[in-house]
């Protein structure tokens, strides 16, 4: 404080002179408007008469006591706004004067008065008149500002830590209502919401900051060109106050270029002089973000790296959606977690089956309880999930975001007659089987009817920060895929390979469950084997599609990996029907399915344990996946299959795997009198796979790390539950979802010492991520930073994906 | 060949003078009598006569090829012996002859021609005659041999890899049917079954090891102390050949002495010429290893290390255990799976709530389906368990042999009828409620009625060893307690503390279980609090009274562990009562326990979890505990309380539990006026526990490796499913069951990263195992080679640990 008064030329509670100082919050990283402020501090019933003698202006000494006394009682003593505002609005009207600006020097001092009668009634005590009282009080006020309401909330939202805490910032104050030449105003470099090189912001004359934040005279634009942006009345800077603005505008160039970035500048101009209160980089859409990278680079402002920098990966997606559109008005039936981005419209069903039938051409939305694995089969057909239950991370939500279809999970307001077939938002709207509803996954919002939706846009800026990630990333992007749509979708956004098939996917398709259940339920090696048969042709027709696609570049397949329960229906009734349909007695089925149920499917018969089991199954994958690929290379095109191994611990299931397929290579090679090459990998997904990597190299050429498996068996956390992340998040215990952002220090352990052991054995073994955590932009940089090779994600967020490798660089560089 | 001809002065297949063979299987460890030999190899039409004239004696040269022919055709052409069996039965019954011995040489000739025509009649080619021809023919048969049924079940008994493989050795033939100054037979250098040191055996005069073991002729006895102990009427070797057994006897002593063990020694006289064929140590019982190893020791041989080496460790648990007098006729009614050893009789009850009522007073053995968490109760007051579905590794199991309760899993052929109250074994018994049954959980077989049981009797030569184990061993050994009466026999078997206590047994007991289900159903703190007040009293004794009796050596509590919804009824009904008993609605509890149901408990909301959520658990946990502590204290009693966190994964989550006991600590020390000391500590139990143990060390004082939980979620398997553990086993795959051998690659890499981290960071730090791997001689001397401090165990088990201890200490020195 010392500092400060000497620099000032004031002292703090002085009488004749006062410093006056405001106390701000300084988090690590900016989060705007979410913790407290406190502006005029150190005026007292004195200091305020020092004051108004000292700067000649008792009313703006009088309303600065007055803004003093109302924020610090509410932020420091509880007291709520709404206190001062009955005061305030109450010697307003006895005074017949609409606006604040309009208040004179003795009804301000009247309301200072009432303002300290109602602080003493409501907590006992006088207003404190101690300044370094009123200090001390500030600071811890704002300190405990951390952890109110909005603030956890943005930080949950943006993943920054809760136990990071936040500075606090003591500095002096300059004044916005100090009369005509004063004036306060926030502005941004360029447009926040489209990209636009304008000098786009508001100011007010005569006020405080928090005045533009309260809404209550309505703000004025900075220039011209941001006036007509905003189709503003009102005269703006640029034409009321032209000189102020130039100098400003100056600033804004400077800043601009020092800081290689669009910026949003705080500034208070006190009796014509321009004070800055602050800068940081200006939030912007993912729109603007491009553009502005884009500009600023041939502007010659940055270089490529720097435009690359600029651009929030995750967000980058949002331009690949359609957007609803915003100028329409829309009626918010209930609101939920925002499981799976997206927005889409559809008629509601509540049943997968009926998505077929009358519902054949249109877009329909799946409104459920809790839907099952075997919903699953739903996520294809529909545009959209709203489920009752279930959080972020619930099985749905995973899927949702793996095909990329909006998904809104925990919907509480939700119910539904299963019977009657209708629906009950907040006990407000009933809607019935085939109304329409629109949702939007970035919000979570359900709405009433059909909404307008615009379609996606790709801008040509977005092409180009696209071009300069791939000119700068080291990491390979490969794509998760399904179906022949997905991998045309793929190789649209960039992906070079397909990092992963997930070939259950392929058998939950109507026409082959059937023939999978058959096998299932089949009681000899002959039934179990015709069944498999019937499955064959289909497996090797879409092995062949997508090989052609992807015409040489690597195609990942997994091996059926779910345990075969979840291949069974659940209910009674459903069984009763398959039963029917397969020819063979109600209690098999049941008998089946009961001999098939785990208590801990997630740590159960799956993966190549099914196969060590069921070896026929591999060979017919196998049979499926090399018939494809010598059917293919028939054609005169590259093919470059790679088989993956799930679930495996040891070398021996490795062992027993390849056999089986080497088998069915020879025979084949034999048959059709060609050679049919083939790589052959395994997941790592299971802590003791990574732990012996080296042995597993031995026989796998390629690593993929299952990161969602392998999260879940370190932590010992069933990705299905939500609510102890949640809890553990609000506690403070872990600092981001291990789901979303990869645990450096556990699976991460794991995952190094996995490739550093296994290149040590297969030299050009290859690395890589083909869980969600392959697109997202935090585990990305880790991946890169530890000698990865390539990262597999759906078609969607290949673009995410690109940009954030980029990205990783350029971070790991820094390092 | 050409050395064992030059060496023999015979040539292999020479019509003059040949050389014959047998074919002898070599595993790595000695498999008695589970693997095929070949005698007499080198025979045919030829080499036959020239034998007979070399050897002068015709007979004994038909003799030799009639079971050649039998035993090559048998074992390398799969030819049932009944076949043989049919001709020879015949020959003997034409020429009215009894015993194979009387037949003549051409009786033999007739034989042999008909064993051929046979043999050719049934697999349409001739006895093969080239004798380089039948030698590969016959090493291929003994290879073969080692995955013969009986082979491999033993190596499943007795944990020998599948993939260890076999050599086979072809070794020259002496011959015990050359006559009556020719014999053969088997010997122990002491009594197998008693210890006793008497020379123990059997022989045939004029035969070949085979008729030892067919059982056709009843063998006589080595000694006369022998021929005593087994009551034979028959000459003994001793009174009927002296100058032979001198011989023989020496020879006992000479190897005794060489291999410093009790020997096992297989031997034929040819023509008065003693060959010793093999040697081993001798298979023997329990009792008979303590006996013999005190014994060797007493008589100079051997030192207390190698007296220690000798016994089993496993197995001496059955010293403890009460027997199934062996003398008594028993009817077995149905077979199933060992899962924990010992013996009981008891009444039948079908449901554990009945075992309070009218057999209030009576030993009951429950039958189940197939239990579920809450039977848990019932193990602590039935006598034995047996159950329909599960496996050796079932919860079910795995409990019951933590409470050493006999439990026997997996009884395929008992069908219950829950509502008749009657069950069904294997169609043919049919019993109900009420009814006498036995069980022994070493075989795995249920018996009807009330079986005779010999009670525990502990010899002073087991004493003897004990005390020469703890004399050498570094671990110190604690128990797995949850009872008083668990406490004291911990301490009457020599434990040096309590390892773990899982207090969720203690809310299991009826009374408490209403309190912690009325917690759990709760809407309010304070109907939540209350619920934990009602509990409080009964923690703080049960923890007073086993402070008081392990007077001040440690005693471990882990605080609550598993889920909150495994203390709620499952069925609806169940549900119902408990809504009347806690006043509460049904839809509430329906509610509460659907909204605890996770899809997989394994990964649930357990351990510290609850504890974050639930601090009121927490709390009053820590005040059971420091409450009883310092009233011991005041009782002028040492107490040394640890208190242990279950499932932690970060330092953060045993900051938060900490900050609670301590908090609870202050309390009570300032209103106790007393200083309340604990050791505070956790579980390693994940593998990111053990993963990032150097911080976790930060704040605990000692490690308690949980490695049932690590070996599950480092492998990915579920405990309480058995059917892969056992297709893994049987397709070689895995060696040795994880849960019942530590796995030293996978899961121990974890464990000694974590002490290693550990003890970096906490140089006092303890580290122990307190899972069943506590008490597996393997496990054990895997725990002392990597610096670990103790292993605790049920109480019965301790004497096999403070053994296995011992043994470790000594192997590992080897090493």
């Amino acid at each position: 404080m010392e500092i400060i008064e000497v620099y000032n030329g004031k002292k703090f509670g002085d009488v004749n002179n006062p410093l006056l100082v405001s106390c701000r919050s300084g988090p690590r990283v900016s989060m705007p408007g979410m913790m407290d402020t406190i502006l005029n501090l150190g005026l007292n019933d004195k200091t305020v008469e020092g004051l108004a003698k000292k700067c000649g202006n008792e009313r703006f000494a009088y309303d600065s006591y007055r803004r003093f006394i109302q924020m610090f009682a509410d932020i420091c003593m509880g007291i709520p706004h709404s206190n001062f505002e009955k005061i305030l609005s109450g010697i307003k009207n006895k005074n017949n004067i609409q606006f604040d600006k309009d208040l004179t020097t003795n009804m301000l001092k009247e309301v200072i008065t009432e303002y300290k009668k109602m602080v003493k009634d409501t907590v006992g005590k006088e207003f404190i008149q101690d300044v370094k009282e009123q200090l001390k009080t500030a600071i811890h006020g704002v300190f405990i500002s951390w952890n109110n309401d909005r603030a956890i909330t943005y930080r949950n939202l943006n993943d920054i830590p809760h136990n990071w805490g936040t500075a606090v910032n003591v500095v002096s104050m300059v004044f916005g209502n100090m009369g005509y030449r004063s004036a306060t105003g926030v502005t941004f470099t360029r447009n926040p919401a489209t990209g636009d090189k304008i000098f786009y912001g508001e100011y007010l004359i005569n006020a405080q900051g928090e005045d533009v934040v309260a809404g209550i005279r309505t703000p004025q634009q900075i220039s011209i060109e941001g006036k007509k942006a905003q189709h503003s009345d009102l005269p703006c800077m640029e034409e009321a106050m032209p000189e102020l603005y130039k100098e400003l505008y100056e600033i804004r160039d400077k800043l601009e270029k020092h800081y290689k970035d669009m910026q949003d500048i705080e500034f208070t101009f006190q009796e014509g002089k321009l004070y800055l209160l602050g800068r940081r980089s200006g939030k912007r859409t993912i729109k603007a973000a491009v553009k502005i990278a884009v500009d600023l680079y041939n502007e010659g402002i940055i270089d490529k790296e720097k435009a690359i920098s600029l651009v929030d990966a995750k967000s980058i997606k949002e331009l690949l959606h359609p957007q609803i559109d915003p100028k329409v008005k829309k009626e918010t039936m209930a609101r939920g977690l925002p499981a799976s981005k997206g927005t889409s419209c559809g008629k509601i069903v509540f049943n997968v089956h009926d998505v077929g039938g009358k519902y054949k051409d249109c877009p329909v939305i799946l409104l459920s309880k809790e839907p099952t694995y075997n919903d699953i089969i739903g996520i294809h057909v529909v545009k959209g999930v709203v489920t009752t239950r279930g959080g972020m991370n619930s099985l749905v939500a995973v899927y949702a975001r793996g095909k990329d279809v909006p998904c809104i999970t925990g919907v509480g307001d939700m119910i539904i007659d299963f019977n009657k077939k209708t629906v009950k938002f907040r006990d407000k709207y009933v809607l019935k089987e085939g109304d329409w509803i629109s949702i939007s996954g970035d919000t979570g919002e359900v709405y009433k009817g059909k909404v307008p939706i615009i379609p996606l846009i790709i801008s040509g800026d977005f092409e180009t920060i696209m071009k300069w990630a791939d000119e700068i990333r080291h990491l390979k992007i490969e794509a998760n895929v399904e179906t022949i749509k997905d991998a045309l979708q793929a190789r649209d956004l960039g992906a070079e390979g397909i990092g992963l098939i997930r070939t259950e996917y392929m058998f939950f398709e109507p026409k082959k469950i059937i023939s999978i259940r058959k096998m299932i339920v089949a009681e000899t090696e002959e039934e179990k084997r015709k069944a498999l048969d019937e499955i064959l042709p289909y497996q090797t027709k879409e092995f062949e599609d997508l090989f052609k696609i992807m015409n040489g570049l690597p195609v990942t397949i997994r091996l059926l990996d779910p345990p075969l329960h979840q291949f069974l229906p659940e209910t009674e009734e459903d069984m009763e029907t398959l039963a029917k349909e397969i020819g063979v007695k109600l209690e098999q089925v049941i008998e089946r399915a009961s001999s098939l149920k785990e208590s801990n499917p997630m740590l159960g018969n799956r993966g190549c344990r099914l196969g060590i089991s069921r070896p026929e199954i591999i060979e017919m994958q196998a049979k499926a996946i090399l018939t494809a690929a010598v059917n293919v290379i028939k054609l005169g095109k590259k093919v470059n299959p790679k088989i993956m191994i799930p679930f495996a611990v040891s070398k021996r299931e490795l062992q027993v795997m390849k056999d089986i397929i080497d088998k069915e290579q020879k025979k084949l090679e034999k048959e059709k009198r060609c050679l049919i090459p083939y790589t052959f990998g395994t997941m790592i997904e299971l802590p003791r796979a990574a732990l012996l990597a080296d042995q597993l190299a031995e026989l796998a050429h390629f690593f993929s790390f299952g990161t969602n498996n392998l999260t879940q068996t370190t932590f010992g956390i069933s990705k299905d539950d939500f609510s102890y992340h949640h809890l553990y998040r609000k506690s403070g215990i872990i600092d981001v979802d291990p789901f979303s952002v990869l645990d450096s220090r556990g699976v991460g352990f794991l995952i190094e010492n996995a490739i550093k052991k296994g290149k040590a054995v297969q030299k050009d073994l290859k690395c890589g991520i083909c869980d969600e955590h392959g697109c997202d932009p935090k585990s990305i940089q880790y991946a890169d930073s530890i000698g990865m090779d390539y990262v597999s994600c759906s078609p969607l967020k290949i673009p995410i994906a690109r940009l954030a490798a980029a990205q990783a660089v350029i971070l790991n560089k820094k390092k």
